[in-house]
């Protein structure tokens, strides 16, 4: 059976129907942004990501140190999703011979500067070499205390979807730096047309992840009930929360946070901004739902949108454009 | 700076040198078999690995599912090496077109069964396409009581070292399974030539990780003074206990465990046994000091070789034949 015909998705499912839990430590498994684990009085949260040149990074425009940044702060991003704080990263890194010593220590200078941005501490390290490429696994160990974990699966029908900061911009980046590429391969001498899209080749090449919005939803008393990061674009991670909850969700189009640059970006690519948004993926910001009675409380936080609603499983996951007719949410499959 | 100038111990010193720990949960980062962290009233332990095809796999001659198991076992000897019980386990894999889902399959069932084995969790998975080959990252977590953490630098003069099972299988299974390939590739009809050599093979493709031995030592009520595995071969696993422990060892070669067939396998192929149990790695046998007093306790154990002692780090870390001069101990580079 190829591997395409059932995804990342169906592949995670084939796994964790044949596992069988045995620890009494282990409160939650396959199938949220991290593992949690009980400890002491406490909860752990273990989440682990592979980064891998020529699929998740392309070298030619990704800085080094940025690289390392964003490997860890990729998984800083799922302890958040759990609200939880990272504070122990492990790395492994496969390197093959064209990597010398100096570019080992830009990747970690990347990486120590996100663990300083995050308080959180490098306490593992294994190298070895590879055939091709450069391979980058990173894992995460977060703290949170137990009545506090949010988990994918808790969202309840008249709940708010809310989003922390704005969507589309990393895709947009990207999609930028590969035109840039392209110009550069047919005339080395060409300056890259980079100027005034700033914001979405940071989004794209150093996202961070959003401690801040977990903070000030912890000071607003607001624990949300389901929430996920979205990594993989809005349409597949609604439809992650929908899946696990067991609910419906509607997503008014016109609600979506999308930044100017990616809206200017779009138009000058040609390309649709709410199609970045909603399957781009790489944002890193938070997707997570709240009971009804709290949208004001969030809405004095600034800097979330109310996205839409959650609903029964039977009403489906849409899509609502202002005019016309809803459309189903869409998640894009194995990348 | 080349990597081979440095090596893989000198990227770790490199690295540890630049790292700040900011989180009082740290108790121990890079440089042992885990990293130790505080959690409620016990350590958890943490520790990652990861195996690239062409450097530490060849898929000729190593079933799916041996190096699911294998991917799992390392990792649990790390933890096992702190004096700790693995709990939860999570993996990245990076997988290339000519995998398919059955593939995986056999993978994960490998993993599976180490981790039924070893009594651990399987609690998250991440899968992504490479571009070449198969890239298992692993990360284990672990528990310990906080006084029963073992180090590799408590090691003190006068202490005995202390071996467990025998040395040398694993790199001769190698060594065994590379000429049969070379035979297989120069005449597809030859019957590979193995019987009798299974130890080896098994040593190989499918190592245990010495629970039994971390669960005798506790019954007999010993806690060892340091402890590392054996997973770069006795000389350089040796050295490392001699410089976080800050002394010196020496090592009588004819105490030294090594399998009849290792020995019978080194004869026919014109090899050192010594050299494979000195320098050839990947045995995931556990070595560890206990106080002089505790030695007829440790003799009882069975299975357990006492192979030298600790001494003042000013009288060196030496190899003494039964016959001859002493010579210096010396680790292989980076692999």
């Amino acid at each position: 059976m190829n591997i395409n015909d059932i995804g990342e998705f169906g592949l995670v499912d084939r796994l964790a129907e044949k596992i069988q839990v045995r620890n009494a430590s282990t409160i939650k498994g396959v199938g949220d942004d991290a593992a949690v684990i009980a400890a002491g009085g406490g909860c752990s949260l273990l989440t682990t990501d592979m980064l891998l040149e020529g699929i998740h990074f392309d070298l030619t425009y990704v800085p080094l140190k940025h690289l390392g940044y964003k490997a860890a702060m990729v998984n800083f991003s799922d302890v958040y999703a759990m609200n939880g704080f990272p504070r122990q990263l492990v790395v492994s890194l496969g390197i093959s011979k064209r990597f010398d010593v100096e570019h080992i220590d830009e990747l970690y200078e990347g990486m120590m500067l996100a663990c300083e941005r995050h308080e959180v501490d490098l306490v593992g390290g294994d190298t070895s070499t590879s055939l091709t490429g450069l391979t980058i696994g990173v894992s995460v160990l977060g703290e949170c205390e137990p009545d506090r974990v949010v988990y994918r699966s808790g969202a309840r029908p008249t709940d708010l979807i809310c989003i922390t900061g704005s969507l589309g911009a990393a895709y947009m980046g990207l999609l930028l730096l590969e035109r840039e590429k392209k110009v550069f391969e047919a005339n080395p001498n060409a300056d890259p047309q980079l100027a005034g899209y700033e914001h979405l080749i940071e989004k794209y090449l150093k996202p961070e992840a959003n401690r801040e919005a977990i903070l000030s939803l912890r000071q607003a008393g607001i624990t949300p009930t389901s929430m996920i990061d979205i990594s993989d674009g809005l349409a597949s991670d609604v439809l992650q929360i929908c899946r696990r909850s067991g609910v419906g969700a509607h997503i008014y189009l016109d609600k979506i946070p999308i930044a100017r640059q990616c809206m200017d970006m779009a138009e000058e690519m040609n390309f649709d901004a709410v199609t970045a948004a909603l399957n781009g993926g790489e944002d890193y910001e938070l997707l997570f739902t709240i009971p009804l009675s709290l949208h004001d409380r969030v809405k004095d936080l600034g800097s979330i949108a109310v996205v839409g609603h959650v609903v029964e499983q039977g009403r489906g996951a849409l899509l609502i454009p202002p005019n016309g007719s809803p459309v189903r949410l869409r998640a894009q499959g194995f990348r």
